[in-house]
């Protein structure tokens, strides 16, 4: 471990009152300290390390200028919040970032007042500070009081529709609201769409060596000595309709850009702000992703997300991988499968590195699709595709295709459009914690008519189901599979086409059968061992499709056992729910049958590694052989199932 | 039955190419009879008059000059597309429009090959034509060939991020796309909105005597003639920033505003555009809804949807109304609550009308928020309200509330924020066919943790439920309700707050029980009625709650018969899933138990009045009680349960 940073300064903050104390040159020094404790932090950790570092100086400016908690301060996705929650009485818990029952990675209202809004997935902090906005304007009773409601959000969140309507409602609404932009010119992927081009176009002809406020609305805003100036500056951007910009059009006046790590620009232009806005305005600011920190500002993701690191070097201590990751499996099965067929292609909703593509996008530019963080978009624009004649892959996380679930059912379901959907992500997914759970794609999937619906007991697995995904051309298909590492299983050199609604055995036994979706089949192995040295041998199958179900199978194993346990990463609705019905409408039931179905229990879990996030959730081998010994009525030494 | 218009030169065009023999004069006497022809049907079988009377000269002009089904020509929503409709080989069947059997009040991929993608939710289009430009650029194999993709798309379907996130991929991508911008100055609500603020400012500056090809890129596109003119008319527009409109930040060539009812302007600029576009270009096009019917074009809806009418006078041929409908009920129950207390507030997306706020929105103007058709911002600045201390009614349809359904999970479920969903429209609603059916929300939101999920089973429970929402503050709670009149019961003076989570015994018997989630009860009351002359008295319950479920109401109806009978308007996944998971957890299916769970049938149905709907669902009193005879292993006369 490096040695902690001084921060003669920062020790001094316990709560953002504390700044107050400090000349703006003292807080310049706060900044400095602060990103050194950020980076110290992260060191010890992991988690994100570049957005945080590009507001470094955003959030000391913020926290003098305003009063939090009263001023309700949203960070869009909160990522970027590791500096705020060490200004914000966090400091004392910072290096349990992402752990359990530490600091969460994200803002959550349940951990401090100073978060009011709690967030994760991209685009969603306009909307809440509107809502803040307005229940202060009707005197709603909230606990903190009520002051201004500052939104800060990147420019790849704007690329989201959701940021695009909450902008409008907000313009049309005329309250007094406070949207922070902060461009740092590359979200999670470089820059996709034309929103960027629109954005570098202002960064490239507006050099913010000087305050500029450039736009009509917000000259009148600044204090007398930068009047003169700004209009100087406006003037000099000619052939820029600074009255018809982007955001000017949406109601807002427009404040921008400045040099988000200059405290002599964010400062005044903050306070300015905060003694004289009235209606909804975007102050664009300029950042750097991993700023003054060269490791991080040299990398390719500028420090995006990272694994503990050694502070001199940069370097990332990393586990030692086994086997590659589901997610590798899946962009190398993809990339085998397009270089035989020219019409499979991809999209991807700003996560070519995420979801695996950047291999794909690499060979195949013209096939692959980034369509920034636009989840709705990105599942219609796949089904344009495939109406189009195209095989197209929709690799998204479960917990980001909810974004586009009605476009699922309205423009791919209902016209059985045939949508391949690689559902990454799926189940608990580690130190992101309860915001990136994918817990609920089995139920909002199956219950659709018409859609196929896979998961992946393992990788090899997931290559065979991605063949077959490529293959089903007449209608839509789905298969889920896990954040991290394969099971270590030989890969086959192709995948095969599986038969649609068949499952497969795994090992025969007696009295007890297991039918498993997904990965938690290793488990349900690791399970059997233990019970085989009690005398019991559980019979074992992969169900590999909740939809449709294997009818001969799960009825035949019904037939054969007194128990029948079914078992999935997702919560209740899914496989063991279509499974039950199926056997209540076959009268199953009615003669008697000892089911059960192990899914996510009816609680978000908070951050924690894989493993104890299995343990919370009740899903681990000792939890199946409990629940195995619970259902055949003999006595248990471990947990009561 | 009014006399059929004369319709001489429509009566010519049985497919698109028929029109290709008119000249330009003769087109406008097509568009003529085609808005005859279009009030003629409606006036006999009801549906969405108004938006198709606004299209109908841009519906000839679009199939005289372009070439469909080869060129994809997609309506947004897709309401508007009667006249489209009866020039594409169906008019011979317009006169069955919403009915079972007939044509699809909305375009269906399955209905005709000129529908190349359906649609009834909004802002749809643009992705799906850009999908569609994609796959012809990359050869897909589309059996209609591939020619333009062009979208049209009207101004309340701009509201919608998903039309924002299309706009913004299609100008980073650059293909050839055509969006036509169907500004009709009103979608269903009155314009919502800073984005309609900007159109009607574009409008108010630009009147549309004469064809204005205002933007910079749009001249070079235009034959010689024109262009001298419409520089000179760009030039008139000053002080409007035309080369930095909201579609050319985004990457579109703007072309417009034209007028939508003067064949002379529309059809040179298609052609033009036709000929000579490259990129991505958006028409803008001005139209009034309900043109050239004066009982449409006087109505304060604009003859949005209407029954069958009288030609002649626009009276509208009601069947008169026995009970009021679940939507005005919950309408004047919110009323009464936000009158005792000043924290309620209400939240719609572009349909106060349909959702029954109206009202609301004219007595509390202030605590009434139409967002438009943005439902992914509303359910989050609900979610902002809610955390701000006000008491917020989310109120959507619930096949609309899929699109929000992020915004559910991530920002209500996981914060546990007191918002609450008032779901309209739950189950099978009609002549809106499959699209509008409101299947899975029983489903996708009891799976969330701590929602609290009701279903009202007559319209006075619904008056409870309300209550119930309004006074439950400590997280998020749902009732959902479906289209049309309630049962006729009376109406208690107030709503009574129920308690969470406990249903309520409807009447005792024996050997079944049968325990109804929603409005399904009325008909399981008739079953019984029949029932009871065969010697079968069945006990009813009520369930309330899908969650939390009233376990111990469950549990002993299970204990207390020999079967379970489970029914809601809904998708499997859902109540009966709920209920199947307690009953195998708590061992009751060990020993036996005829438990049957039905639900919507695994199919997405086709249009038709309710009662055929619910006859294919197999939801109706003899689908019920056969079910109880089948389970009983009673005989029955009626069909196999």
């Amino acid at each position: 471990m490096s040695a902690r940073p001084a921060t003669p300064l920062l020790d001094r903050v316990h709560l953002p009152a504390d700044l107050k104390q400090f000349s703006d040159a003292e807080l310049v020094q706060v900044a400095q300290e602060l990103r050194a404790e950020t980076i110290s932090a992260v060191s010890e950790t992991g988690g994100h390390l570049g957005a945080g570092l590009g507001v470094v100086e955003l959030t000391v400016a913020l926290h003098a200028v305003f009063d939090a908690p009263r001023d309700k301060i949203i960070w869009d996705v909160s990522h970027q919040s590791y500096p705020h929650k060490i200004l914000t009485g966090r400091r004392d818990r910072i290096r349990t970032l992402r752990q359990k029952g530490g600091l969460s990675g994200f803002t959550k209202r349940s951990e401090s007042p100073f978060d009011p809004f709690g967030a994760a997935h991209s685009s969603t902090s306009i909307s809440a500070a509107l809502g803040f906005a307005v229940a202060r304007d009707l005197g709603g009773s909230c606990d903190t009081g009520h002051g201004d409601a500052i939104a800060v959000i990147g420019d790849g969140s704007m690329s989201a529709g959701m940021a695009f309507e909450a902008m409008n409602n907000a313009g049309h609404l005329k309250k007094r609201l406070i949207v922070i932009l902060n461009d740092n010119e590359m979200s999670i992927a470089p820059p996709v769409g034309a929103l960027s081009t629109y954005l570098s176009r202002l960064y490239a002809e507006a050099p913010f060596q000087d305050l500029k406020a450039a736009a009509k609305g917000a000259v009148s805003l600044l204090p007398e000595p930068f009047r003169e100036g700004a209009k100087r500056a406006k003037e000099m951007l000619k052939g820029m309709a600074v009255g018809g910009t982007l955001f000017e059009e949406l109601g807002f006046s427009y404040l921008g850009p400045i040099d988000g790590h200059d405290m002599d620009q964010l400062l005044p232009v903050l306070r300015t702000v905060r003694q004289r806005a009235t209606g909804p305005i975007l102050i664009h600011v300029l950042t750097r992703k991993g700023k003054g920190y060269a490791p991080a500002e040299t990398a390719d993701d500028k420090g995006h997300a990272t694994a503990k690191f050694d502070v001199v070097t940069g370097k990332q201590k990393k586990a030692p991988s086994n086997a590659p990751s589901y997610t590798s499996v899946f962009g190398d099965a993809l990339l085998q499968a397009a270089a035989e067929d020219s019409q499979i292609c991809a999209v991807t909703a700003a996560m070519p590195d995420g979801t695996g593509l950047s291999l794909f996008a690499e060979r195949y530019p013209s096939r692959c699709f980034d369509v920034g963080i636009a989840e709705q978009h990105g599942v219609t624009f796949a089904a344009g595709l495939a109406a189009g004649g195209m095989k197209p892959f929709c690799a998204m996380y479960s917990t980001f295709l909810q974004r586009g679930y009605d476009q699922v059912v309205h423009d791919v379901a209902i016209q059985r459009l045939p949508v391949r959907f690689a559902i990454d992500r799926a189940g608990l997914v580690g130190a992101d914690g309860a915001t990136h759970a994918g817990s609920f794609d089995i139920a909002y999937m199956a219950n659709l008519p018409g859609m196929v619906v896979m998961a992946a007991a393992d990788e090899a697995e997931l290559k065979h189901m991605v063949a077959t995904a490529a293959a089903h051309n007449d209608g839509p298909i789905a298969f889920r599979y896990p954040r991290g590492e394969g099971e270590g299983v030989d890969l086959p050199e192709r995948g095969e086409v599986l038969e649609i609604g068949k499952g497969r055995m795994i090992r025969d036994g007696s009295r007890v059968a297991i039918l498993s979706f997904g990965t938690r089949l290793g488990e349900v192995l690791k399970a059997c061992e233990t019970l085989g040295s009690k005398g019991i041998t559980p019979t074992v199958a992969d169900a590999r499709f909740a939809k449709p179900l294997d009818r001969d199978l799960i009825l035949r194993l019904a037939a054969e056992h007194e128990a029948l346990i079914c078992i999935e990463e997702g919560a209740v609705g899914g496989f063991g729910s279509h499974v039950a019905q199926l056997l209540a409408d076959e009268g199953v039931f009615d003669t008697g049958l000892k089911f059960r179905s192990m899914v996510l229990p009816d609680t978000f879990i908070d951050q924690a590694n894989p493993a104890d996030m299995y343990a919370v959730a009740g899903m681990n081998a000792a939890d199946i052989e409990a629940k195995v010994l619970s259902v055949l009525g003999v006595e248990s030494l471990g947990k009561r199932a």
